[in-house]
């Protein structure tokens, strides 16, 4: 498989409508990539959730690709609490760094209005046993809000999430090797161009339907080469064959020339990945015990790859 | 379109897993209508959200309906406004009853801690600004809960749906007329059978991708004749193309032969619908100025249907 020609993409994008935050989140991600590079801070553009792809033109139905954002929200955190400054893309409703703990739970089962003494008003608290280690996390989320470290970015459908990709790279891109880029959202391989989109509702008389999706091209191809090419890339490969893993990698390597693939399977990706590079590869797996303590397979990823990308910022200040 | 065979749908259920949840639900479906039903009180089942729909058995992709459960949500609240007891048959991460408000926040931007005088301990507070109407809303919420006249039923992909539906007919039935259905969910037409799919990942080297979708027995039929044949059955059709709306919505009386259709389109969804039954068409809309006081089309609906289902109730008791 040759890397895809620059026709490939541009021709997506032309096809396309912008996203309604296209040039808004352009000007965030440029300004606060600006701000935390000034001040010396690496930044991270992690990415998150799954992709939606119309079927029809007014929209009832879609593909979609599982992926709850469990990875990229406590990926982002992991990073935080290393210092980086956080552009989180995201998946509209995906889970959020800080408050992914949180997502399975009415928020009503959580509250109670209790009367102020002495006054017709009611004051609304928490509940602390439905919300577990809620203070901390309050406190840990609060800060890095006050200091504006995080900055979250949201699409919905691919070509949103392509176009935000887009101003992303170019928006880290001035921040040369000290930009990473940690792409863990579940991005379709598959969509149907707007030209051979149906305009209304496929209608259900017409059994069976016969869809044909074509292949969407690969984006990591213009990043790596033009949007942003002194970065430190990270892509994730998710299989539900262990088999073919590695392989798939490292051919995903020779391809796009970045610098690391996290390379997962379906079923044991909370526990165990492998990190592929271009000369090495190295396994990541929680222990039993680091399991019963709740330990995250996304701190030991996020603390090796930091790691990584010190020795790569290091390593581009004296070229050999 | 003749009605289906029973052939068809038994089919599918013999092809398919049923959801983990399946016996318990089913239990506390036949208990929940049973107690009501004994108080002398109605008993609706709302169905909301979307379907999934695997397309490899290791499930990474599927197809998926747009539908936020904003309409099946909001009709609950209004059904137990009226005093019906509600089985509230929800797609897993939809909009639920009352919390729906509150969905698009993040649950950390509307708490804080503060801490208690004198002690070690913090209380975690609600900033009220943040959550409009939140007392009301935690008030009414809670006299449901403790009432227990809401019970939440969670399905994920279309079989899950159907198995649950099946299993609340036969809950509700026994209910004879005094039991709606109140079918809001929006589930697939297509679906590819357990035994035409492939166990791991769709490759994406093989371009284009051609999917053949098998129709979804329509399990109305088997509903509106078989397991619940004395029930109110409301069904709901959404079109984009509006000129085809009432036509289709009488289509489907004539096939399933229940006893309502709303039709709505997609665009217009929020604001107008059309009661459709066998000798009458009604319009409901919401005027500009019921807009602007927020008011929802949903209560219009509810309100409309519960007094249809008076009549049916005192007809059903006097046969001609």
């Amino acid at each position: 498989m040759a890397a895809e020609k620059e026709s490939d993409w541009s021709g997506f994008f032309s096809g396309c409508v912008p996203p309604p935050n296209a040039d808004s989140s352009a000007r965030a991600m440029a300004e606060f990539a600006e701000r935390h590079s000034a001040q010396g801070r690496r930044v991270v553009l992690v990415t998150s959730g799954g992709t939606k792809v119309p079927l029809e033109s007014r929209t009832v139905r879609f593909l979609d690709n599982f992926s709850s954002g469990w990875r990229g929200a406590g990926s982002a955190e992991y990073f935080l609490e290393l210092g980086y400054a956080v552009v989180f893309l995201h998946r509209h409703r995906s889970l959020s760094p800080f408050s992914r703990r949180y997502s399975g739970l009415n928020l009503l089962d959580a509250l109670k209005a209790v009367p102020v003494a002495e006054t017709t008003r009611w004051r609304v608290e928490a509940d602390q046993a439905a919300l577990p280690g809620i203070v901390p996390v309050l406190q840990r989320y609060t800060a890095v809000r006050e200091a504006g470290l995080l900055l979250p970015v949201e699409f919905s459908t691919l070509s949103d999430y392509l176009y935000l990709l887009r101003a992303a790279a170019q928006a880290l891109s001035p921040s040369g090797p000290k930009a990473m880029f940690y792409l863990a959202a579940a991005v379709s391989d598959f969509f149907i161009p707007a030209s051979e989109m149906p305009e209304h509702k496929i209608q259900s008389g017409a059994s069976p339907l016969q869809l044909t999706m074509q292949m969407v091209p690969k984006m990591l191809a213009p990043l790596v080469k033009d949007w942003a090419p002194h970065a430190f890339v990270t892509s994730f490969k998710l299989e539900t064959d262990s088999s073919q893993l590695v392989a798939r990698a490292r051919k995903a390597l020779a391809t796009y020339r970045h610098q690391v693939v996290v390379a997962n399977t379906l079923e044991t990706r909370r526990v165990y990945v492998v990190i592929v590079t271009e000369d090495s590869q190295i396994d990541l797996a929680l222990s039993e015990n680091e399991v019963k303590q709740q330990q995250e397979i996304e701190e030991k990823i996020v603390q090796h790859l930091s790691e990584c990308h010190t020795n790569f910022i290091e390593k581009s200040k004296s070229p050999e």
